[in-house]
């Protein structure tokens, strides 16, 4: 079961108020490659997976980032802490509200209107968060390739929020949250690693005849490739099926459909 | 532009209609991993590649997943069949055709019912294809992680859905689709592996002081570990922090929320 | 920030497996008036709360919720036990897998088929949690009284589970699910009569004439009310207006709508 | 069956177009605390309530919210007026209407541009109404409790929409809305406190060990809690746990899980 | 403003209670095809429209399927009479009450476990109604096509719940809501050919040299086109584009994108 | 199976990046009446119709909305050019950043931030594609109609767009699809009217004393009505009923609702 203490993981100074901010800050909290993402799709991957050590690194990573989400929200709270008083108490002019809440720079209507200046699980559109961004199925070899790609992710969108805020104390929240992310991907590798084989993944071997082929089905209007080559087409793993002709109905029959009917069908 | 050729990658053979075993496919028609999330992750990754090759590869494979897509709803199609024309020509009693869309192993009620026995945007619970099972970002060493995950789970998905059906037609085209994700699989691990570095993703760096530690968050009741250590977080790359006075405030500070607030506010 | 202790809230001891329940019983992990719902409604709002008391009190019961989150899903990955390797390991005819996960009193092919038998974040009927369930608006007199609501919700759902299942360990810990969710609604009571006044909530005054007036809108063919009257039409506090021609444009003007357009609009 | 009358409940008198501001109080037409929501919930409670008074108030009720849905929709569509026929026109120059729409203070692109400025079922930042947003689950001392909250909520975000217009056409309708959530909350609570006994919803009597007790499971890092006491945890009704091995476990087992499994498990 | 009489629009007479026929009728009240998309479809255009005849109509229209809403929730609500209480009330067993919610021929666990034996908002798989289903754009001429297709679908979808129940006065409600369609659809039909001219909607003229040209992009392998031609490319109206290389670059450039960038950039 | 040639269906020339516009233009990449959701529509009445004809007409038209979607897709990406690389390169101050990505006239902070720059699964306010955009029901005579009606809201769309920017190549590509879509209306038109009969759509007879019926429910407060009359209530075809009383129950029955139970129910 969870605890917890009031102390955050990393302790957030916020130099000042600043809701259009908070609103791209909401992207990690409430956003498809954010911290309630992170968070409950290793929780259930740890409830599910029967090996106990992969179930404890599963459910270590897990809680730290519940304790991700709670360092993103409480900058978004801080950085709206001015801006939420306004519409409740009613503190200014009416236009002056209106312009405050729909200026250029603050795309923070949603926050302030609907959730009053709370962290809101919805990205920095206000997209409400779903479990549509939730891609556990349930096999390590492939949940942990998952779990590599969305850290990956995940490091990207924090460097993009970093570049995006002069504000120091904010920047280091970030910077802190960014590495974690990339510790996190490097043990997941290691889990992956630790499994063998893990490619191809799952129990059932590919049909051979299929599997090192590459089929070249975007070309130039002659039927050539004039992009250049790389390793995903060129190396002695692939052979490479250009001609159009080739490309269709591979298993050599007609390429049509049939199903045989009962009489009354 | 793309064209159309009539015949399918791989010829279609179903041995008889099972509008049951109709509803489990579309997992892959209208489902997370299914084809046509694979078709529109690497068509949009496509269309915003600025490196050529990069370019070609995912405008390739996303023009076959288009294919696969085509060839799965074909299989849906050619299961449905028979249904198809049950409720639209009520050719049997009331009682029967109630009977036969919500007897025991036919589950696609909705198949027949709302979508008139086509192959319907929808995975086999009924949940309509949204596009936050997309996780394209925009960075190739973070999308390409992503597609390698995506390749894997949908192998998986082929195999479970391979397991669970003995007509031999339907086996084999799952199959051959099985065995292309495996091929596509190997050519984003080269793509990846052909940037470098490509770890950590992206352009900033991490925290040095954080990167290589691992949290150990989830204890026994006496604030040990009695999981099996694993490569994820006993090897030379990882310091783990074990006492949970260590674990929060990492960064020294007081592990609280603060913000300056103008006088105003 | 949170800590993860192995031993669980309560218990779990399941009788047998079975996926049918399992199914059934996720409606309290990714559904609307499940443990994901209370865990994130009540986390959003400590986060965005600024009185020290209620903060505290909001993380307390966030914290638990997110450990029954994880009790309800132990009960499912139990439940799902022995399904959960049929699929991955094919230990049975395909015909067997067929009918075993699709057949009566199974409904839970999404979680076996998609999710590999581990607990989704999706309802009973496979719908994936959204944070549309989640109410939060940043004002505690309204969000109080949305988790006594949300807590009478989660408790008669808990009521329906424990009355579709016989196995005592399984009515055991959703037993215990469910008290807790009335000694919640307890403390969320007491929490909003702490506030005075909390009727109207909010700051504006209502306008007085239309403030203890009750429309009746619903009425039979000759105009007039049979229903029986109740508290919430008939007492002191009440003006009942019936006549139809009263009931619209209230405010004694014209009922219709108009604006001032600018010239050149 | 309903009927229709041409006259509002409420007259509009806007004073001059504003598409920025329709653009918010679409919040309360397409959002989540908005109309629609607030019909939609009642007519689905009337539609399976058994008790004559109740069916019939949930009834007037729903029909008073769909008169107020036209009102909002109504005041949507005036302050659009001007802008409506813009892009439909195309009566200025390209450049012009692109600032127009994407100008500082309009955030109404969507309005605009998908829906030709009339009112659309989405909330301010365009998310589409989703059922998800209705809490219904056909039990009355429930969805009493719900109704009361949504009327709570309903209540404050008209509040925050008043103080952001000085239109006193636009204050005053939205006054009257906002006056008659009050009334509706007040005939809901007198719905419920006319059912006893109503708490704890439903037949299923609680735990008696676990129902009265308060779990401190946020706690400062000395493992002492220094937030001020409240009513919803210190009175004669609570047992506080704060000792963190009391916590889990409490049924007295191990905490740990299991399921017996057949023998071909 | 709306009224709200207590007789129904039909009168509704149900021989037994069938939660699983309940079920599949769900599609019509809270589906893609049913009366709330219907109700709230033309409602939005009605509050939209500036042309008195054409708002008028929408409204009256609207305002039937209001109250069809109502008759297909009260169709629900009888079938489902019987099942509402087993679960609240524990009236059996609790392996029988497993047994009537999950048995074959019911599929209504979800109305029943979750909405307790209410119309739910939702299709017949459970999915939440979203208004995605809407596709009012507020131009008329695009509008009551829009309108004409609803009604079209909605006329099908009726016709294939009758065809699968032999109750007959459920057969013959839905019998007079199927009839509704058709008249509407006949109304929003004379109401577009009272638009003049119509095709093509909108003020834009369409480029001649594109206008009315037939790209045969779907081929068989051998370039050649062996379905039948129809009226919708063989006739004056079309110039047919078989070639394939003069299907892509139609503007006679080279098909390819490019943009200026500014020195910066 | 499909095909891919480099060359565009259109020449994309933009004169200069503009990421502003590059958002209002993801309506037609991923809103609701965009080119996805046109090629998905055809697309899978393509594979579920039996008639030769029919599906080679729909499967030509699919191919050519993919590629349609490829040019959307592209304009966008090229739009959005300069832009992509500020926030990955951190090129500027941060504070320029900021101002750049939140200015007036630049909404495209979703498509920076969440998907660096790329054409994303959105329409322009950043909500996810849903497939309840598609309305495909497996019945030619409906579908079809769905199918002009979608064409005629595309058209419109493009229109608006066309009038928001000055930029010609821009215009010149938009204009192109929007000519597309009156060309697609056209042979949907011919291919609708080549079934006949197709009114009403499906098999089953109205019932001929409520067909030609028209319910006037919206009305003055004197039960009258001065809106004009139009085509579709005043023709031959119509009969008028306006007396309130004799709106309900028009089947001559008490209009209440009624079920017969079980001794046991
Ligand atoms: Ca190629
Ligand atoms: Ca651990
Ligand atoms: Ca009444
Ligand atoms: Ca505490
Ligand atoms: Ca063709
Ligand atoms: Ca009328």
């Amino acid at each position: 079961m969870f605890a917890h203490n009031k102390r955050l993981q990393y302790t957030v100074r916020v130099s000042q108020t600043n809701p259009g901010l908070a609103n791209l800050l909401l992207e990690q909290f409430g956003g498809p490659q954010g911290e309630l993402a992170a968070a409950t799709r290793y929780f259930t991957q740890a409830l599910g997976e029967l090996d106990p050590g992969r179930k404890d690194m599963l459910m270590d990573i897990a809680t730290e980032e519940l304790s991700h989400l709670e360092v993103i929200g409480t900058l978004v709270a801080m950085l709206n802490k001015g801006a939420k008083g306004r519409l409740a108490e009613a503190a200014e002019e009416e236009a002056e509200i209106y312009r405050s809440i729909t200026g250029a720079g603050n795309d923070s209507h949603l926050t302030q209107l609907l959730y009053g200046g709370g962290p809101a699980l919805t990205n920095s559109a206000g997209y409400l968060w779903t479990a549509g961004y939730i891609d556990t199925i349930g096999e390590p070899t492939a949940d942990l390739r998952s779990n590599i790609a969305a850290e990956a992710r995940a490091k990207i969108i924090y460097e993009r929020l970093i570049n995006a805020t002069d504000d120091p104390g904010v920047k280091e929240a970030l910077g802190f949250l960014m590495t974690r992310e990339v510790a996190h991907q490097l043990s997941f590798e290691k889990a992956l690693y630790a499994i063998t084989p893990n490619f191809p993944p799952g129990k059932l071997p590919a049909m051979p005849e299929f599997e090192r082929v590459y089929f070249d089905l975007s070309q130039d209007s002659e039927g050539e490739e004039d992009a250049p080559e790389g390793a995903w087409n060129s190396d002695e793993n692939f052979t490479v099926v250009a001609d159009r002709e080739a490309q269709h109905a591979v298993d050599g029959g007609d390429g049509l459909a049939e199903v045989r009917l009962d009489r009354e069908e």
